[in-house]
């Protein structure tokens, strides 16, 4: 007879809450799910399978929508000659003061310890990319000649290295994976069209695969990539309040074309330079999934997102009933297969509870329990990771509701279904959120009150101020303008005109403000 | 009207042939493929969209076949280090030769110029990965405690970096992306099978998706990977008689949880040393294609990895035409999609001439072309990028094989099957050619006859010299010991022992020799 031995190391440790540290809260969700860990390197995360397998999910889903625009992938190298980053003058400011520099290319032993072999110094120190628009370019010059090899629609998906001395785990590490699209047009309309269609493409992944829901707008000039002429983003709110900013797509105008001289020849056989885009995702938007959706029991995850969709657990006493309930989770789980759903057996040796644990923890949406008396009755028990909140019900009625037994047809039809279902009510509730934590605010009196007393938000504020001013907002509140929101994005109550909350001056439109993270 | 103005660039420059020189032709298919080009950093290669097409189509290959095996993806820093990389002795000195070496976290500008900021350097300088070993296993130590944390069985994808003088595009250069497989086991024998399972899943790769036959055995000591106990590897043979190492994969022993301290308690509940593995193929393996299957056309593919298995091409003179043709090429394309096959529609303003070139050059397998007399007899043509060589056939005759004229019906339906013909039939001709190149060899005058005089292969030779006496083959033939065949790789000509051909000791099996990449 089998003996469950050991509970798993994760059961011992209940989560910090959300109430009592946010941070920690976070940072637990994290390692309870073994989503990623700090590696003895300074500044670089080890994403581990369970982080990395919902990373697989967003490329996958990402990359069918960059192809479904027209763009192919490529690779470029890891390394940037020093000359090539100083070429745009902003983005060399913008980007070489946190650089990882590769200056030795050969090791050497000198009394017994080994170090840069002085002899293989570098004659042009490297840079490990910190974004590739500067050596993408180079290459661009080689490749465009012609109107005729317009547009250039290029993604890449790589490793880059932005050197940070206080990092979180997914939100600011050194080294980070990511997406960057470089798109070359032969006219400003074509590249700035490619800039906000690349912000609907990661609109629409974060609200519809994500169910995180964002606001589009234009990032402020002091807040542009640099180099670029325009920099739009989508930003979330988590569930502290803090803006997360979740995508980026810059038009980059002839920048960077200029930089590296890249000209082409038009239809009226005149050269011009190339009309540019760049836009990009990165894993830290796995941050923000996690703060979107989880709870006190650990992660959430949105089934479109889950490396396991459904978790089958057998539950026996007997050596038999071992046998008996393994066969029907087996069945059960291969009936699911063939639906399409992401499914696992856990078989492991252990108490069903701490099973139960450990996959609530790890954000899996749905279980099935498969006991002796379902093997009875015909029928299956379906646990929910979550159900919709109803305010005031009791702990006990919304345990109740997050469990089903149902006759075994009705049970394995009900998952495609109820999978989906969870999915718009995660987006939903993290809608619901982030509405109850935004207010239209038109004097300081109630910024302060809402960004001190009340834990801040979304705050939909005129503002007419200098980049000094927004600096001592940021002083004051912790704040700054997420984005300047496309006209269809604000809500009724924030439209229209208005004066600045801090200098009175006219305003034509409100901003999105917010602490973030 | 539509009037072709221009030719494609490609058009204009035949390739060099494989007679003429061989380098210069590899080189060529490339260019002409848009597969790879060399970038303005020394040693490092960008892989250009059709090039990196392929990748994706042979990762998606490996990584089912990976996840099939109990395999889980994750990921770890790019920076180790330098105390890491010493941590196992032989590992330190095969691999510290040719690193890059990261010593600043910043630059600043200095009179004008942008340097690395001395006041930013690094207390321990860190390597760009060249393999993972060292930083995974210092992982691995906080993941394993009990048997019941074994197996670990772990891949990531990845960029690795080698500092290389002389680099060869695909086949040796500074910056590569691969796989690495690193496992660890409760016991030496798992440890073992699991070495000998992944040679098997890069040999199944090998032969049933890139159509490349390949002889699986274990290397010689002084061929094995840097801190292994044993390394096995597949090799292929070029059509210029070379051999391509094109995947190993090492049994670690103890030697690397020694270096990190991984210890595990066992079922006595006593403590031991972790058993590893790990396991590797590359972006060299895009090399190992080109050249077993390429023509003086251009690239050939094997339809399992053609980005594009079939293009559609409409003929027309006139406006009415280019719509009718054009309407059934989308028809054609739609039909095939739904077949499951990669296909695309080629309507650029180009003659079809150009474009078969084009297409051709890309080694698309099979090409469709759409007339206004195919329409009228409702039949298509199709035409496929290479057959089976008859002896002694003229030329014509060989391109009338090439083209089929057949009734659309026929037509359609031939295309899924065809393909996976021309797949069995590349994988046919590699084999051959391969065994037109093979000798059993007995003696050092037939040796030299094979490599000076014909060219060279693969030599089965019996061998029991001393590693002084392999680097003497070395230097009077430029071959080496690829790998010591295991049993079942051994044809029955080349079967038993014998007596070394060198020293006239005797030896139980023979190896395989002969020159390399």
């Amino acid at each position: 007879m089998n003996k469950p031995v050991n509970q798993p190391k994760s059961a011992s440790a209940a989560i910090t809450t959300r109430a009592q540290d946010y941070s920690q809260w976070y940072l637990d969700v994290i390692k309870q799910a073994t989503l990623a860990e700090h590696s003895a390197v300074r500044g670089c995360m080890v994403i581990r399978p369970h982080g990395y397998a919902i990373w697989e999910k967003m490329q996958r889903e990402l990359d069918d929508r960059f192809k479904a625009t027209g763009h192919e992938n490529a690779y470029f190298p890891l390394f940037i000659p020093l000359s090539y980053l100083t070429r745009e003058e902003k983005h060399a400011s913008g980007f070489a003061k946190e650089c990882a520099v590769v200056t030795h290319h050969r090791l050497k032993s000198v009394n017994g310890e080994v170090v840069p072999d002085p002899d293989s110094k570098l004659e042009e120190p490297l840079v490990v990319r910190p974004t590739s628009e500067t050596i993408i370019w180079a290459q661009y010059k080689n490749w465009i000649q012609s109107y005729r090899d317009l547009p250039l629609l290029i993604n890449q998906w790589a490793n880059v290295v932005r050197w940070e001395m206080r990092t979180r785990l997914f939100l600011r590490t050194a080294e980070f994976l990511w997406q960057e699209g470089h798109t070359a047009h032969a006219t400003e309309k074509e590249a700035l069209e490619e800039t906000w269609r690349m912000l609907d493409v990661y609109a629409d992944f974060a609200e519809n695969v994500m169910a995180v829901p964002v606001i589009k707008g234009r990032k402020t000039a002091g807040e542009r990539f640099a180099g670029a002429l325009e920099t739009l983003s989508i930003e979330g709110l988590m569930q502290d309040g803090k803006a997360l900013q979740m995508g980026t797509s810059h038009y980059l105008g002839q920048n960077f074309s200029k930089g590296a001289d890249v000209k082409f020849q038009n239809k009226d056989g005149q050269l011009e330079y190339v009309y540019a885009s760049s836009w990009g995702v990165s894993t830290r938007l796995i941050g923000a999934l996690i703060m979107t959706h989880s709870d006190d029991a650990g992660l959430v995850l949105p089934p479109k997102l889950a490396p396991v969709q459904v978790v089958v657990i057998p539950i026996y006493k007997s050596d038999e009933e071992h046998v008996k309930t393994m066969e029907e989770a087996s069945r059960v789980a291969a009936e699911l297969k063939a639906l399409g759903v992401a499914v696992r057996v856990d078989d492991r040796d252990m108490q069903p509870g701490a099973k139960y644990y450990e996959w609530e923890g790890k954000g899996v949406p749905l279980r099935i329990e498969v006991g002796p008396k379902d093997l009875e009755k015909g029928s299956l028990c379906i646990a929910r990771r979550f159900v919709n909140e109803i305010p005031g019900e009791a702990p006990d009625a919304q345990r109740r509701r997050r469990k089903a037994f149902l006759p075994r047809a009705e049970a394995i039809a009900s998952i495609v279904p109820t999978l989906a279902a969870m999915q718009a009510e995660l987006l939903e509730r993290a809608r619901k959120t982030r509405d109850a934590r935004t207010r239209v605010i038109d004097n300081i009196a109630d910024f302060e009150k809402f960004f001190k007393g009340e834990g801040g938000g979304f705050a939909w504020v005129h503002w007419a101020g200098s980049p000094e001013q927004e600096d001592e907002m940021a002083k004051r509140f912790e704040t700054s303008i997420r984005n300047i929101p496309f006209e269809d994005q604000i809500p009724a109550a924030a439209k229209g005109a208005g004066v600045c909350i801090l200098t009175g001056k006219p305003s034509a439109q409100r901003v999105l403000m917010s602490k973030s993270y």
